[in-house]
């Protein structure tokens, strides 16, 4: 199974639209980034995680062929305006597409876009969408998903440990002010950690990098990448300087669970 | 005063995700359609139609630097997706963006975005619209905007003829499937008329290209640009076998009104 990063960026992405600063401008490719979503994909399997308002064009850039599931971290704008843009892969399925979410996710999901989730109103030719509320663990083919909710302000996010056959690969937190104890003890020693790295200055609702990397030597994980990047943070210079097995995540970067 | 189409696609844009037909590999320029939408600009005005789901990308392209006001045509995703990435005017404005829209169109926006629009949970980092309902004629500066309601399968939207100090300059009509005779008298010799030009074959909520062009014969306009275009019309082929003054808009195209 695959990993392929669609997007590493923060709520407003980067370049930061008006801005000048030396990110913003940088001619480098990682320095450019779109809202943060990730891409499950081997030779059967397809999930999405988050549909952000960059989506169509991450798609594209990615080609995805097809999409078995899409999983729903949380309902900000960042992570759920691309949703209407499932609308492809839906008709080309000729069915409805399974949108595993937490229930209060999916009941914004639904109001945001009650157009397609009420089967009363909706044209067959719009994206139909296929509630599955998480309440726990489930499976979609070869890859078991577990929710690890972490706090994120004044609401929580589902985060998501990653099993291949059994075996725990990988987690996914890209936006969380902290991770509670409960929830390291799920993913200690997880060969790949994805998590929220926002940016050098303490924020209310996401971790900072020395955070991120405070809970990285904790769970003692393998790789561990940051995501959910500001324009705060330029890819070549602070790369460098983080320690081993750390690194900044850019968009297109693909790995292997 | 001068308008940029931001956006000349339908509701999925081309290249459509997953097709690979002629068009959609297209390596024309003018064969990648962003969804709808324009930027009107001086020096002084700056305003957008629609913020569609690609408006990030569209304000980066065009280095939009500020944002006086928004204007909806209608509240579907192709038209409001992008409505979140107002954020940075609006906080850079340091203050509230106006938004003019139908009371539909804005009951329609205030479900989808009620965290921006609730002033009550809003927090100050996020966008924050200024509702201005549409009932009749109203100006921005040195432009008048006059509402032209035209059909749309179950809605109406809201096209606009945009008169620069006083004079009659251009009309805006990306979606609708017919226009009405009172609609057509009010935009009589328009110089440029802009309007929805779908595909060859008949749709139930939008105009094909020959009913578009009997449209901007009937008014007699001055230059037509057709724009919601499909990834079934291929740019070079098309423009060149419509009558003069028909074109198809694309992307970036800017005009002086």
């Amino acid at each position: 199974m695959d990993l392929t990063f669609l997007g590493t960026g923060t709520s407003q992405g980067v370049p930061l639209l008006t801005c000048t600063c030396r990110v913003c401008t940088s001619p480098d490719p990682r320095d450019r980034r779109f809202r943060s979503s990730v891409w499950l994909h081997d030779k059967d399997l397809s999930i999405v995680i988050d549909t952000s308002p960059d989506f169509r064009s991450q798609a594209l850039r990615a080609s995805i062929p097809k999409l078995d599931a899409v999983l729903y971290t949380h309902s900000h704008a960042d992570h759920i305006a691309g949703f209407d843009d499932l609308r492809t892969y839906s008709v080309k399925n000729g069915n409805c597409i399974p949108i595993y979410a937490d229930p209060f996710t999916l009941s914004r999901l639904e109001k945001a876009f009650d157009y397609a989730f009420d089967l009363k109103v909706r044209s067959p030719a719009y994206v139909c969408p296929e509630p599955h509320p998480i309440t726990g663990p489930f499976s979609i083919g070869s890859a078991t998903f577990t929710p690890l909710p972490v706090p994120h302000g004044s609401i929580s996010t589902t985060g998501f440990r990653i099993d291949i056959a059994g075996q725990p690969r990988a987690a996914y937190l890209p936006d969380c002010a902290a991770v509670p104890t409960p929830i390291r003890d799920q993913i200690r020693h997880i060969p790949i950690l994805i998590i929220d790295g926002l940016r050098e200055e303490p924020h209310p609702t996401h971790l900072t990098i020395a955070q991120a990397i405070e809970i990285s030597q904790d769970i003692r994980a393998g790789q561990t990448w940051l995501t959910h990047l500001t324009h705060q943070t330029l890819h070549a210079e602070r790369d460098a300087s983080l320690p081993t097995p750390v690194h900044l995540a850019y968009d297109t970067l693909r790995l292997t669970l």
